[in-house]
């Protein structure tokens, strides 16, 4: 199973904001929508190997963990008012300790990046990390921050993980998800060895 | 400079649409705001040497060419519904034969693709053409299509043009113009053969 942990450091806590202002009130709920589509979708068809976990910081609530599993999803479009959509429902039902499904596929649970950190052993996409073509073994599971960096208290708890990189420039979580899944699509079908 | 064409099959060719229901009424517009956001965002900065053109089909007009330019673009933020606004003020405007600029460094004029193609030497981006990473000089310019397959009348224009492929499965158009301008990144910097 390929996961991918984005931590939202603005992202509304509340079912309450409005899809007509996902960059704003919402709290750049925008980009992980677009994390959400680069992570399941492929042309007429879903990945269905993935799970994408969204780590929401914003107000009012403490943080919550919203999750997308591609093998389950339903009712979802490629478009970020349609991610969007399904968190604003994740996010309207009450919210316990553990993962409840609020719409097919999605759940919702308290907590955020330092419970899963001790749950599923992701390493860290960063800019100055190795680059992900030269590593022989590529691990199945990754996180990302949004627009903001992660916080020095993050750091000190990612200390130590592994540190990936895309490529030479800084890019978007969602691009950079992106260009890592085809990485990984080319090694599992032997794609490139056979092409090149 | 780098260029993209998209073909939107259903993309509507007036400004009358709802900036709430881009996949809708809009004609799949959604799928366009995406290809604008791949072509032109870097994290914190513009891909200043992009141009992304956006070939309209749909209702109630002929064909028209909306034009981003990564050089001059102004009020563009990466959520859909803010190049869609863009791109709704562009089709509000008297559209001619030439560009005419709506907002800075967005533009708009009559024609589509077998006029693009005739000014433009665009490769076409298909699943069954030569892997990217395999390819000694890779060009500048490309042709995508929505979710839709090009015409068969779009097939014979594009008749001997080469084709590239960027992966072994089906991508949605923005996620390709992702992982190519990835494999871009990387030649222009020199950065994959000083990290291997």
């Amino acid at each position: 199973m390929k996961r991918f942990v984005v931590v939202g450091h603005l992202a509304a806590t509340s079912g309450t904001f409005s899809l007509n202002d996902l960059p704003g009130s919402a709290g750049r709920m925008d980009i992980l929508c677009r994390c959400i589509n680069s992570s399941l979708f492929l042309s007429h068809d879903l990945r269905r190997d993935v799970e994408c976990y969204l780590i929401l910081r914003g107000a009012p609530d403490p943080e919550k963990t919203v999750l997308f599993r591609g093998s389950a999803v339903r009712y979802l479009s490629p478009d970020e008012r349609s991610s969007a959509a399904l968190i604003k429902k994740a996010l309207s039902i009450p919210c316990g300790d553990e993962f409840r499904e609020s719409t097919p596929g999605v759940y919702v649970r308290r907590g955020g990046l330092s419970r899963i950190l001790s749950e599923i052993p992701f390493a860290v996409l960063d800019e100055a990390g190795e680059d992900i073509r030269g590593v022989p073994v590529l691990p199945e599971a990754y996180l990302l921050s949004d627009h903001q960096n992660f916080t020095p208290e993050d750091q000190e708890m990612l200390e130590g993980r592994d540190r990936y990189s895309v490529g030479p420039l800084s890019l978007h979580a969602d691009h950079t998800i992106t260009v890592l899944l085809n990485e990984m699509d080319r090694r599992e079908s032997g794609w490139m060895s056979s092409k090149r």
